[in-house]
This record gives structure tokens, C-alpha cells and sequence, in this order.
């Protein structure tokens, strides 16, 4: 935490990018839909405004996510030295990964909506209420006096469909539909960026599912499911890393489940426990004990151990958790 | 079709309602979310304005859907004579089904939005553009000067989240988005929405899938898949009929299918068959040839024969669909 990091408004964060310039964006690693939505919405509305900007992601920028810089010379940024330094959809300097850890300190204005943010920035304009981060990043444009045209909006409505699930999950608020609505009004294929996002599987997906559906377990009288995800059954459907999305969603979606957690065993023997709750309990409060963190009803969290190890450490903790 | 079927506006279909009293409201048989959202949230906004309405549906309330009527007395509708019928997301008089057989002449005014409707009504209020019939009966309430409660806005809602897949599919405009944002603030909690209708599957369900997926097969490069759903598979899991829903469009899901097929073997033995389609070809038009129909992205026939034939049948029809 930094006592130094000062909260600023949509107007004040809107006030200092119109003043700025050789700004450098950086999203966070593993990159998902909102920060690349965030980041990209912001470098095409700085570039068409005539300012000199850059983004930046410790992990690179997905296939998955072409349609939203396909058309873009995304440079070096090694080779850029900014003079103001914007982070999109980061709650933590960890999350920028290595390769961008000479900027943890330098981060000027971070734009964010999870609660668990980390204050690491000089400033921050955070609204946990918002759905997705691209959703202030909509206000913040706005409030710029920028244009949004068909390319921001794009970029802007995948952050939007990413954070919600297609608008499913609790977050949405009346506030992201009028937003989505104005955002379809550029004219944007949205029912592409839906299919691309959330009905594109690859057959090895299908294929994953089947087999993991086949470890599912239901404990605390059905108020608790869990699915393992293993790398056997990650070699042995060759599926991408990138097309697992949505598998941890599963537990969830059981009739009956409050608590659904899904345990993906890394290449190193950890696990990345996806955390989904219903309305009895809160996943990132959850996820804390553990050092993980996230929204209310998905988080995350790593643990050690074999695979017994770690479902007993989550069944007691879930016990606690549904009591 | 009815030579004297006149189209209406929205301004004079709300005309029609207000003069009107006693009021029959007829939904489709096998009841979806937009027949039952828009048929009971008419109910409801007629009967806060003082009116004398009933709501009838051939094949009942199922309980999936009893959070938008449970607090209701629906009473018999046989015992009831009206001065006035109107039916909502009725694309065809075959569609009411046999209990409400004598009403099929006697429709006043009918509501939906299937391109596909029959004109069987006297008066017709047709918006192929409306992703759900909810959303024109939004704006017929609206232009009745009716204030949208909550309980109002709660079937609304249901109903245009049935029809695009909770704000997903290609018929998805940025008006629906509007109205949506306007019912969510209202207070309604669409999140139990959406993981009533979108996110609670059985056990029973998730097995089902599982053998399902068993049967998929790919043809014509990979841009037509096909999934059977056999009455052993649905009796060795025991999953219930309305929780079968969404299967239809595994197929569709499949990275490069531009036609996906869902054959459902009915107790009968015949062929209930789902056609969900990228961008490439129309479903409507797929199912017309065998006397079906539905909206370009999803669409519906029967077919009679081995399961061997049907398949046969529909290749060779997917072969001139994807030429």
C-alpha cells in the first residue's frame, strides 16, 4: 500500500490525460479481455487525438484478442521512455509480471474496478462498482470530449462482455447496458465479439469438458462442487491454455451450488483455484485467506500441495465459509 | 395467412388495449420465457389498471418460471369470456396447441415477432427487428402511458434474456440494451434471472452433455456439426425436458461450424431438429424446406424416419446450405 496514492475523480482522471502526453499504458500479464479492452480503447482514442502513446503487457497480446490490434504497429515499448504513465485494470504491481516491474513504481494514474487495489499508483480512480474497467474507461473518454468511434468501441465492448459474462453476471448494472447501447450505436459487430468470446470452442475444449466433468464432486450437501482440471488432461486434449476460459464457471452452475471451485494443476504441481459463489458467501473474501483476491462472486487464489492436500485445505475452508 | 389481417403501430395496438376490457391473453404451447414474460407481464399491467384479463397457455405454467407467476391467482380461463384476445409471441394458431384450438379465429390483436407469423390475427403488431416479443410489449405498455413496476420489469426481462441468450446473439440491438438497463432500474434482481435461466443446471444435465457430446460429429470441412440427443441418453440420466435446453447449441460452438445441427429423438421416434447457424446461412430458411421455421440464427423442424435417414436428409441439405 502506498499512503501517498491519491483518489481522484472521472473529471480529474479525464483532466490529466488531456494534459499529458508519451503516455505508456501498461496492462496486466495473462491478459484477459478487459484490460486489453482498456488499454487499447485508450491508446486508439490518445493516438486519434493526436498524442503520442504506447501500450505495453508483460505477457504479450493474444491471438484471441486480434480483432481488437490486428490493425495497430504496437512498437517496442523498451524503446519508449514516457513521460506519463497509465495502468488499466491492475490491482497489484504483481500483476504487471516481470517484464514490466521497472514501471511498479511510476505509475502515474491507474484506472480500476476491483476492490482488492493495491494503491500502488500516485493515482487512482477506482469504482468497484463498475462492471468493467472499460466501463470508466468509457466515462473517462467521455468525459475527455473524445469521439468514440467504431474501433474505441470495440475494444471497449469486449472489456464490458469479458468482466459480466455477456451481461450475466451480477455486476451489470443499468449503468453497463446504457453504456453497451451506446457502444452498438457506432455501428460494432457485437454478436461477432459475443461469438468469438463466449461460443467459440475449440473441439479439444469439448473434449476437456468431458473429461473433467468426470471429476466432479459435490460436498456440504450439494452446496459445494468441485471440478479438477489436470495437465493429464490438458495434454491429453492438446487444448490451449487461452480455451480453458468458462470451465471454472462449471461448478457453479449446478442446481443447488452456492460454492464452485475449480482446481487447475499448473505445470509446476500448484493449483489455481477458481473460486465462483452463488449468494451465500463471497469468493474473494474467500480467496484472502490464501493470498488471493478478486470480486464477490469470482476470485482466485494459488495453493501448494498434492491434490488431496489442497481439497482438504479447501473443503475445511469452504465448511467455514457455508457455515 | 388471413387476407384481412391489418398491420398496427405500436401507439395503436396500446390504443386497442387501453379501450379494451376483459382481456384473454393466449401463449404458445411448450412455454418459453418470452410467450410467458410477455403474456404475464401484459396481465399484470392490465390488471394494475383496474381491467378484468386472464392468461391461458395450452401446455401450463412449468415451474422453471414460477418466480413470474407464484404470487399470481391465474384462475381457469375456461370459465372465462372475453371481450377481447390477444395473443403474444404466437407465430401460428398450430402454435397455441389444442386446448385453446377455439380461439384461433378469435385473436384481436397479436404481438411478435417472428418474421415467420401467419397472419391469422385481425390486427397484427410485427417487429422482426425486436429480439424478444417483450420488448415490443415494453413499448406498447410504454405507449399506454403504464408505469413499469417491478414485477412488471421481472417478466419483461425474462422474456429478452430467453430470446438472446442473455444479450448474446446477433439479434441484440442497442434499443433492447435501453429497455433492459430501464427494467433493471426498477430494482428487479436480474442476476437470479440469468442464473435461473442461464447458469442452474442438473446433475442429471451435466451427465446428459456428457453423453451427448459423445455423438458429435463434423462434416463438410468442419463447417456443419451434428449432435444427437437419444431417449436412452435422456432416460439414463433422467434429466428433465426444460433442463435440455441450450444443448442445441454445442453444436454452433465448435471453432470454424457455420451450421449446427441438434437431433432430438422424441418418444414417438421422430426428429425434433435445432438449427443454429454462424454467418453463413438461415436457419429459417434451412428448417422451411421441412415445414419448420424460427429466426435466421435459430430455427426449428421435425423429421420422421431412422436416425440414419434424418441424418442423411440433412446433409444432403446442409451440403446445398454451405455451398
Amino acid at each position: 500500500m502506498n499512503g501517498n496514492c491519491i483518489d481522484v475523480t472521472i473529471e480529474a482522471a479525464a483532466g490529466m490525460l488531456k494534459n499529458a502526453d508519451r503516455i505508456l499504458i501498461l496492462c496486466h500479464g495473462k491478459p484477459d479481455g478487459d484490460t486489453l479492452g482498456s488499454g487499447l480503447a485508450m491508446l486508439r482514442a490518445l493516438l486519434s487525438m493526436g498524442k503520442t502513446a504506447r501500450i505495453a503487457c508483460s505477457d504479450g497480446f493474444p491471438p484471441r484478442y486480434d480483432f481488437l490490434y490486428g490493425d495497430l504497429e504496437l512498437g517496442r515499448p523498451e524503446d519508449f521512455e514516457p513521460d506519463f504513465v497509465l495502468a488499466v485494470d491492475v490491482a497489484d504491481v504483481k500483476l504487471m509480471g516481470k517484464a514490466l516491474a521497472r514501471w511498479r513504481e511510476r505509475v502515474d494514474l491507474c484506472i480500476d474496478h476491483h476492490m482488492s487495489n493495491m494503491r500502488y499508483a500516485r493515482h487512482l480512480l477506482l469504482d468497484s462498482g463498475a462492471a468493467a474497467t472499460t466501463e470508466l474507461v468509457y466515462l473517462v473518454l467521455e468525459a475527455m470530449g473524445a469521439v468514440i468511434r467504431e474501433d474505441v468501441a470495440l475494444c471497449l465492448y469486449t472489456g464490458l462482455v469479458t468482466d459480466t459474462g455477456c451481461f450475466r453476471y451480477s455486476n451489470t448494472t443499468s449503468r453497463t447496458l446504457r453504456i453497451a447501447a451506446s457502444l452498438l450505436d457506432t455501428g460494432i459487430d457485437s454478436y461477432k465479439v459475443n461469438k468469438r468470446m463466449f461460443e467459440t470452442h475449440s473441439l479439444a475444449r469439448l473434449r476437456l469438458e468431458q473429461l473433467v466433468l468426470q471429476t466432479l464432486e459435490l460436498h456440504c450437501g450439494g452446496r459445494l462442487a468441485i471440478l479438477v482440471i489436470s495437465q493429464k488432461a490438458l495434454e491429453e486434449t492438446g487444448v490451449a491454455e487461452e480455451d480453458t476460459e468458462g470451465i471454472s464457471t462449471i461448478p457453479r452452475q449446478i442446481e443447488g451450488v452456492e460454492l464452485g471451485l475449480a482446481l487447475k494443476e499448473q505445470a509446476d504441481g500448484r493449483y489455481r483455484i477458481s473460486v465462483r459463489t452463488g449468494f451465500a458467501c463471497d469468493a474473494s473474501a474467500f480467496c484472502e485467506q490464501f493470498g488471493g483476491g478478486g470480486h464477490a462472486r469470482a476470485a482466485g487464489c494459488m495453493l501448494k500441495g498434492s491434490l488431496d492436500e489442497v481439497k482438504a485445505t479447501l473443503l475445511e475452508a469452504a465448511f467455514t465459509a457455508l457455515a
